[in-house]
Order: C-alpha cells, then sequence, then structure tokens
C-alpha cells in the first residue's frame, strides 16, 4: 500500500500558521484517511484541516467521519460551508446524517438546500428507520428498451458524472416501471448497434423500498451485487442501494452482534472513541440484569443449605456444574444465532435443530460426565477428599452433568430462536445471559439428583 | 425479489424421467438458488440437476456450492464435465476448490486442464494459504498510458468478457509495473480522443501477494474499492483481488469470530448442513479442555473445605462471585476482539486500554458490590440466614465482588491482545474459556477477603 505521509500528520499539531504548508499533502491523499486524521484530532484542529480541503474532497472526507465529529463540525463551520458540504452530500449519506441530528437542528440544515434537494431529502426521511428507503440514493442511470448501444454510451458520457453507480444500467418503461438490469460491460462488448432490448433477459433482482436493512444485507451477500434497484409497491423504480451503504451496515450489524454476544449493549462508536462513561453505562445495564438474576443462585444455594452443611463435598463441584452448563449454552446459541443472522436457518426449523442438539447434548454430557466420574475415582485411590461413598459422589456428578449439560444446549439453541420469534435480537441470548439462566436450574438439577443418589449414604 | 420457482423444486422429487421438464426453469434462474437447491437435494437428483444446466451456468452455480457437495459432484461426474467445469472456473474459485482437496485427486483434476490453465493453478497454489495469492485472478484489463480512450474502449470491447470486473482498469508501464488505477467511469465519460495520461492521478492502493486475507479485508473495508491489484516485490502488477471473493472471506471470518467467542471451533460448513459428528467433535473439544480448566476449582475449593464446612454461608454466594467475574470479562474481550478485527485498535494502545479497563472494572465492580452487600443487608433484616455477622458478611461480598470484577475485565481485555501477539487468533478468549480462567483465581479472591475479614468472626 502507498501512502502519501497523511497519517504522520497525526504528530503535528496543526495552526493557522502552519496549515498551508500540508493542504496539498492532505487533499492527493485518501479522503478516509484524512477522515482519520480529524477524528484524531481536537476539534480547533480538526477544523483548521477541513478547511484546508477543496470541496469535493471536504465532502467526501465528511461522509467518512463518525457521528459525532460531523455534527461537532456542522456546529463550527461556516454557515456557507455547511450549506456546500450539505448539497454536495449524495442524497444516501445525508439521510443518515440527518436522521442522527435533533430535529430542530435538522429543519435549521435543511434550509441550506435549493428546493429539489430539500424535498428529496424529507423524503427519504419519510421512510421507516433501518429501511431500505433510508439507504438508497436516486442517482443512477436508467435507459429505454428502444435505444442503441451508442445511445445508451453517450447518455452515460453526460449524466454518468452524478451517478452513484455506473456498473450497473436500469432499464424503465414509459411510466417507470423497472423491467431490466444490465451489467455496464454488456454495453461495452456490444456492438454500438445493438438495441439494448436485444441484450435484456428480463430477469431482475429488485428490493422493495419499506424491506429490511437486514433482508437487503442478505440478498446483497447471496447474489453478489454491486447495486440493487428498488421499487414502490407498483414497482416503480425510485433508487438504488449500492454495496458500499450495506458494507458498512452489515460490518456495523456483525459488530453488534459480536458485542452483544459478549453481554454488552451495541457501542455507537468505535470502542476507542467511545467516552470512557458511556462505555460504562453500556456495560453496566447488562451487568446488573445479569447480577440481579445471578442472585437467584444464592437463594437457591441457600435452599439447599442443608444437604451443603451435610455434605461440604457437594459445594466442591457447584463451580464445575455451572460452568459445563453454560459453556454448553453458549456454544449452541453462537452456533444458531449466527445461522440465523446469515440465513442458513430459519424459525420453520426449530425441531430439526432441537432434535440435534439433544443428541449433541447427550454426548457432550456424557463425555464430560465420565472425565468428571474417574477424576472422583481416580482422586479417591489416592486420597480420602471425597470420603467412603466417593463411588456415589462420582456418579452423582456423573448424571449431574449430563442433564446440565443437555438442558444447557437445549436452552443455548432455542432461546436465539425464542427471541427472535418474539421480535427481538437472537444475540441478545448472549453467553453471560445464558449462563445465567441455566446456573439457577443448574443448581436445581444437581442437588436433586445427589438427594436422590446420596440418599441414605451421604444425605 | 423476482422468483421464478427454483425454490419449489425442493418438494419435487427429480428422476430421469421429469428433470426434462424442469431444465428451463432452472436455467432461467440464478445461479446461487440452483446451488442451494442442490445442495437440499440427495447426490443422485443432485447430479441430474446439475447435468440438466447449460455448461455456463453449470460453472458458476458449480461455484457456488459448499466444498462437500462440489467434492461430491466431482467424484459422480463424467470426467467430461468435469474438465469442462475445471477449464471454466475463475483462476480464483479455482484456486478455492483445489487447496482443499487432496493430493491425489488434484494431481488427477490437473490432467483435464490445458498447459496453461494448469500452470496458472499450480503457480497459485503455491503462494502461502490465507494469502492475496490465493484469492486474486490473472483476469483484468491493463492499459498503457500513451492509448487514448478510444483505444482503451475497443480494448474493453474485445478481451472484456474475460475480465473478472471491468469497473476498474489499470494503467501498466512496458515491463509490466503498476503504475495507475482508474474507474471505467472515467473513460466513459471522458471524449474519446483523451489520452489515458490525461486522466492519471497517480494515486492507486495495491496489495502485496503476500499479504495475509485479513489485511486485504481492512483495506477493502476502508477504502470502499471494488477491486484492487496485486503486485509482488517490484511492483509488478500479477492480478487483482475482487470484493465478491473478499466479502466471502470476510462473512467466513466473522462466522469464525462469533463461533470462537461462543467456544466452538469455527464449522467448516452452515450449521445445518454440519453432520451431527462432526458438530460434536466442534464442540467436545473446547467442552473438554474448558471442563479440565474447571476441575481446578474443584480443587481450589477444596483448599477451603474446612472454611466452607466452619461457614456454609460462604458457599451460597460462589456461583454469584464467579459468574459476576465471567460476565464482566466476557464483556470486555468481545469488545477488545471486535475493535482488533476492525482495526479500531492495535496492540500498540495495549496501556491505554489496560487504563480504560482499569477505570471501568473499579467502577462495575463497586456497583454491583453495592447491590450485592444492600441484598445481604435486606435479607438480614427479615431472616437469620446470614446469622449475627451479617455486615461482615455483606463487606466481604462488596469487597470480592470489586477485586474479581476488575480481575475479569483486566484479562477479559488483555487476553484478546496477548493472543495477537503470540500469533493466535485473538476470537479464542471466549466468554466460556475466560469464564474458566476467572474461575479458578476468582475463587481465590474470594475466600482470602473472606479470611481477612471473618477471621475472628465465622472463621
Amino acid at each position: 500500500m502507498k501512502s502519501n505521509g497523511v497519517g504522520k500528520l497525526r504528530n503535528v499539531v496543526i495552526t493557522r500558521d502552519n496549515i498551508g504548508r500540508y493542504a496539498d499533502r492532505l487533499n492527493n491523499g485518501y479522503p478516509v484517511d484524512v477522515a482519520e486524521l480529524i477524528e484524531a484530532k481536537p476539534i480547533e484542529e480538526a477544523l483548521l484541516i477541513f478547511g484546508a480541503l477543496d470541496p469535493e474532497f471536504a465532502v467526501v472526507t465528511f461522509s467518512y467521519l463518525v457521528f459525532r465529529i460531523q455534527k461537532e463540525l456542522l456546529a463550527h463551520l461556516p454557515s456557507q460551508r455547511v450549506a456546500q458540504v450539505l448539497t454536495a452530500l449524495p442524497p444516501d449519506d445525508r439521510t443518515k446524517l440527518l436522521e442522527e441530528l435533533p430535529g430542530p437542528l435538522v429543519n435549521q440544515l435543511l434550509k441550506y438546500l435549493s428546493p429539489a434537494e430539500r424535498a428529496l431529502s424529507l423524503k427519504l426521511l419519510n421512510y421507516p428507520e433501518d429501511s431500505v428507503g433510508r439507504l438508497m440514493t436516486p442517482d443512477y442511470i436508467a435507459v429505454k428498451m428502444d435505444w442503441t448501444v451508442r445511445q445508451v454510451l453517450d447518455y452515460i458520457r453526460i449524466y454518468g458524472r452524478d451517478s452513484e453507480t455506473i456498473n450497473v444500467i436500469y432499464a424503465v418503461d414509459d411510466v417507470g416501471h423497472l423491467i431490466d438490469d444490465f451489467r455496464i460491460r454488456q454495453f461495452l462488448i456490444a456492438s454500438p448497434d445493438t438495441r439494448v432490448e436485444e441484450l435484456a433477459d428480463h430477469k431482475f433482482l429488485q428490493l422493495h423500498v419499506d424491506d429490511d436493512e437486514e433482508v437487503a444485507i442478505g440478498i446483497f451477500r447471496k447474489y453478489e451485487r454491486s447495486a440493487i434497484p428498488v421499487v414502490d409497491g407498483e414497482g416503480i423504480l425510485l433508487g438504488i442501494v449500492t454495496l458500499d451503504d450495506i458494507l458498512a451496515v452489515a460490518v456495523q450489524e456483525d459488530t453488534e452482534d459480536i458485542q452483544k454476544i459478549g453481554g454488552v449493549e451495541a457501542l455507537d462508536e468505535p470502542y476507542m472513541l467511545t467516552p470512557l462513561l458511556s462505555l460504562f453505562r453500556k456495560r453496566a445495564g447488562w451487568l446488573v440484569v445479569l447480577f440481579l438474576g445471578e442472585l437467584l443462585t444464592a437463594s437457591a444455594m441457600a435452599f439447599f443449605e442443608e444437604e451443603i452443611a451435610k455434605a461440604v463435598v457437594l459445594a466442591l463441584f457447584v463451580p464445575l456444574i455451572l460452568s459445563s452448563g453454560g459453556n454448553a449454552g453458549s456454544q449452541a446459541a453462537s452456533l444458531i444465532i449466527r445461522a440465523l443472522a446469515l440465513g442458513e436457518v430459519t424459525l420453520a426449523d426449530w425441531w430439526r435443530i432441537m432434535r440435534r442438539e439433544i443428541a449433541s447434548g447427550l454426548l457432550l454430557g456424557a463425555v464430560l460426565g465420565s472425565i468428571g466420574f474417574f477424576r472422583v475415582s481416580l482422586w479417591s485411590a489416592f486420597s480420602s477428599l471425597y470420603g467412603p461413598h466417593w463411588l456415589m459422589v462420582g456418579v452423582t456428578l456423573f448424571i449431574s452433568l449430563i442433564g446440565v449439560v443437555l438442558w444447557g444446549t437445549v436452552t443455548g439453541s432455542m432461546l436465539p430462536l425464542i427471541l427472535r420469534r418474539a421480535g427481538f435480537d437472537p444475540a441478545l441470548s448472549s453467553a453471560p445471559f445464558l449462563a445465567t439462566l441455566v446456573d439457577v436450574t443448574g443448581l436445581i438439577i444437581y442437588f436433586s439428583v445427589a438427594m436422590v443418589v446420596l440418599q441414605g449414604s451421604l444425605l
């Protein structure tokens, strides 16, 4: 990778006096690198850097900034520059920005736009949050079936500059219904007199403007397109969604999934840019909920206090039993969460999943139970830690582990499905959440088995 | 989305007699849908379906199939069809297939290729696994700086059909050094007599052929390109990597991360297609390792057996204490794993991360500790469960929770960094793995605090 030294400016204090010296280097860099530089700088330096960028370059750079910095820049930039940036932002990026800003500020900013651009922004903002409508841009190339390839290429020469992508070209009828899509390659390798109609296969993908973002991600992943057209209920072409926007959304969704699986509320910004207090708040919520749930284990333990007092040996295996259930559950949950996210399984598969997991749980439980039994037998050959009834202790462990691991796998695999069914994010069935759920039941399984097996000997 | 009913064929038993009736529907569908159909069918039906596909369509469909089915098809197809598929597969897809097959089979398959294609495949297979060399394709368009736009478009008309993408065009010098990249749009909106040189900005991204896949994913994500050129140590253009291949690799990496965080060895196939026994093996490995680690908790508990016998009340809080440490650690780990994967933090940030996590850990621990203390006080007002020394029990809980949560956050945040530093995947620091690590130390922290605080009262 070539670098032209934008990154090195991190170690330079930018001032009104020296910014002129760096302007060229900035404008010859990549916008995303300049955006990273701006994010790493205090606001005074950020403003100087942003002010030194050529207008077009500034707009692209702006679209790469995290939202918090975009907002800060908008608050400090001269209004002329604000108008420039807002007008030049592609409509989909503008929507993304405006939907995050507070209402009064949005109204103020909309004033900077031309009437046509303002109407467009208001229209895009009208689509439901997380819908395809919010992601789409109306800057695409549409042609008619009776044009020749030469006409298409001439049309692109004039209007191609403003289009978000020219890799895909759409055909519409006179009313505006989408009737086909073409790859630019098809026109480039065809002879100039070919009619568009001759290249058509009348086979095309489309998204509905109200579709959820996740639907769009699934279709992009499956069909490997660089852009997909968006239509309304009548089939009228409204805009296109491009892969770069979908990629950004998909990375965000995967990040949220991983954070939720870890038991953290999803962060809004990169880890390092998240203020400490907000980092604390995102974690404290779940941690407290889990703690309150886990307090039930203290009650469950208290319920069996008499048994523990009689046979302290039982207490020794509590962490082992509980963690085995939690681990088995966390494995099952992460498999199902990901399979749901990639569309590999659906709710309708629940019974097939359940059967697989019951089989897996029994097998896994038997393996762990055998190791546990073996350990107790081995120790008892050399020490009197487990007393004269070690065999019964081993049997208790064996049976409990099968029960707890089976319960963990089944809970872990079904919880994501139940959450999805109830309209929640399956990734909420985090390892910590599951462990807490499984802990209380695990204790009950363990002590119940012990009371049956050890009846008359230890208890 | 339009569907032409390929999916409905799932419920039809395909036979030698009825396949003719469905051939048209199959060939008018999307290859990825047909691939899904083939994956869902027994091998006899799969072969009939594959046999009914037009040659070009068959190759694209083949490239969408999961590896296990590809292998099965290759084993059953007539050798003429095997040769056809192998020859027509894009070089990068062919590499992906061959690298998974056993050596003898690869040698046999290579015989089906023309000498030129065979040499190419052997060359690509020579690059290290998981390197950019394995992902690249040599099918790109390269032009010279002294050509006119008209010459470029004529060239594309002839050679564009075989190129993997024509969205990006590369300029090379007479020796083959990469000297610039252009978007096809630049040529389409320029006047035909413009020289390529006039459009050049001599600013371009490149990957080195030995770069790791993860480096490539990072650059694609950051710079939002549809293709990036690959050069050797001299800067000679060797091939290009396209976004669709990177997307597939990135989805795979994210899946592996999520599965590892859940404590499962990464699956090679979608959940539902993974045979039960292989699913069991992927889970049993880690589960047993974790169980063996967790057996140490039984030893740690045994070490404090005397204290537990004296004050059974101490045992009641063991699950609560341990799970709090594990949860806090799992939160920290998932944040850092994802931040590392997205390149938001690097190893050099370890000290900044450590400071943030110490602060977070103390805050979170204090919150949980206070709730714990409050709970003990509240219960003691109504019951004698915690005995006359309830205040000291509450203090023990308060201090232990701060210690355990702090230890969990620090371990959870540092472990991914340590793993990365040692050359392992940070995602191995799964919630279950962390919980096991933190459990033993958590017990030691808890009982040590108890021995100091309860000295002379309960102990």
